[in-house]
């Protein structure tokens, strides 16, 4: 990543960024992300961010960490990054009459599914993709239906103690128990584990790994693409964790 | 963007790099991503990669556009990107013994929506999203039912001429003709055009605009978000269209 900070100009004053950090992985953030970042003034940030994209704000930023945050502390930490509040802060600022812009980022939901070898389309295989956060709803809200076994790949973003509830659900729902499913933990990030199981007994096998959150659960044929995707040893090709991973930034 | 490509280090002889361009805008690629571009001795690219992008290969690097490649006419232009051959790509690589890896870039489904001001997820508003392929399905293959009214945001990767049909099948599915809906075409491009409507009257009103492609239908109440957050000249702050967009890169 860039060390020449003095090189980007800095924003207009009195502007926010909202920016996209990415799934983990401190390199999947955009060029866009890290030109504002590095670049401002201030830098206010959940508890989800990795420090070394922190290290590239300015060395006299002010660096604020909201992760607990009143309001915040009862959204658990693994669906902050994905089901963030990018639109209540985005209405916010626009309520106080600050000027404000998005910067799009990588999205766990279709990243880290991916960088564990799992595409969560594939032609013949799945024309549709459902992201539903996996938690419990807020007290009062009842949770969506769920999408049927015929209408494409499911990605929940969720805390690891839901599993067993939501495959239950999955069950309930009429999703054969044979059905491929994984459980990607802390995706895109050296600690990347992938759990590859069905239905019936992805929650018993992660339950058994012990896996820490955040973590992903996928639901669907696209699942069962990962055997041919795997190396000869059992990872992933696609996650590089070469030292080529940091080369060059 | 970097313009000093000899600073990066040259990956691996041999290796591949799938990498995700991102939506439109050529500043939301990744770090990766860059990196990996300009070190490439060859890019093989379809033709929604934005020039800027390509501008950063090597000079000497081999440059190779598949965008017409036989077995691709067959899909729309618009959602390549998308609903890409990530997938199939892969395979390919892994049945033929050579070594790859996957650079997850910023998803249009997500990218686009928010650029325009619309959120796919919202707290009490929508706990689920769902992308779908909007084209017409391959001879022999059904497309995926559509998910109902209580189950979440819809966001439709299509081309535009397909909005009659998407809108009709959805009112028969019992979405309430008056729910909102947005198409955004050329998301995150300076042609950025944004088209508010419901979901009885969304097509006309795309149809009479003359909107170009690549283009993404939004359904849902976050649609009702923009009003809040766009600008009282009526366009988006999320949207940059400053100089400042430039800056730096």
């Amino acid at each position: 990543m860039p060390k020449e900070h003095n090189t980007h100009p800095a924003p207009a004053p009195g502007r926010v960024h909202l920016v996209g950090a990415g799934p983990g992985d401190p390199e999947l953030i955009t060029l866009r992300g890290m030109r504002v970042l590095s670049a401002a003034d201030a830098v206010v940030h959940d508890f989800m961010v990795h420090p070394d994209l922190l290290a590239q704000a300015r060395k006299d930023a002010q660096i604020f960490c909201v992760g607990k945050h009143a309001g915040r502390h009862t959204i658990e930490q693994d669906s902050i990054n994905v089901f963030g509040r990018g639109g209540e802060e985005a209405l916010a600022l626009a309520a106080a009459g600050i000027p404000f812009d998005v910067v799009p980022g990588v999205t766990s939901a279709v990243a880290v599914p991916a960088n564990a070898g799992i595409p969560v389309t594939h032609r013949g295989m799945a024309r549709a993709f459902h992201v539903i956060t996996g938690h419990n709803p807020p007290e009062g809200q009842a949770a969506p239906p769920l999408p049927g076994p015929d209408e494409g790949t499911l990605v929940f973003l969720m805390g690891l103690r839901r599993l067993e509830a939501i495959t239950a659900q999955l069950l309930n729902r009429g999703w054969p128990a044979n059905t491929p499913a994984a459980v990607v933990s802390q995706g895109t990030l050296p600690e990347q584990q992938t759990v590859v199981g069905i239905v019936s007994d992805i929650a018993a096998k992660a339950v058994a790994q012990n896996l820490p959150s955040p973590a992903i659960l996928l639901v669907g044929e696209v699942v069962s693409l990962r055997a041919q995707l795997a190396r000869h040893d059992g990872s992933s090709p696609f996650f590089t964790s070469s030292p080529e991973k940091r080369e060059g930034t």
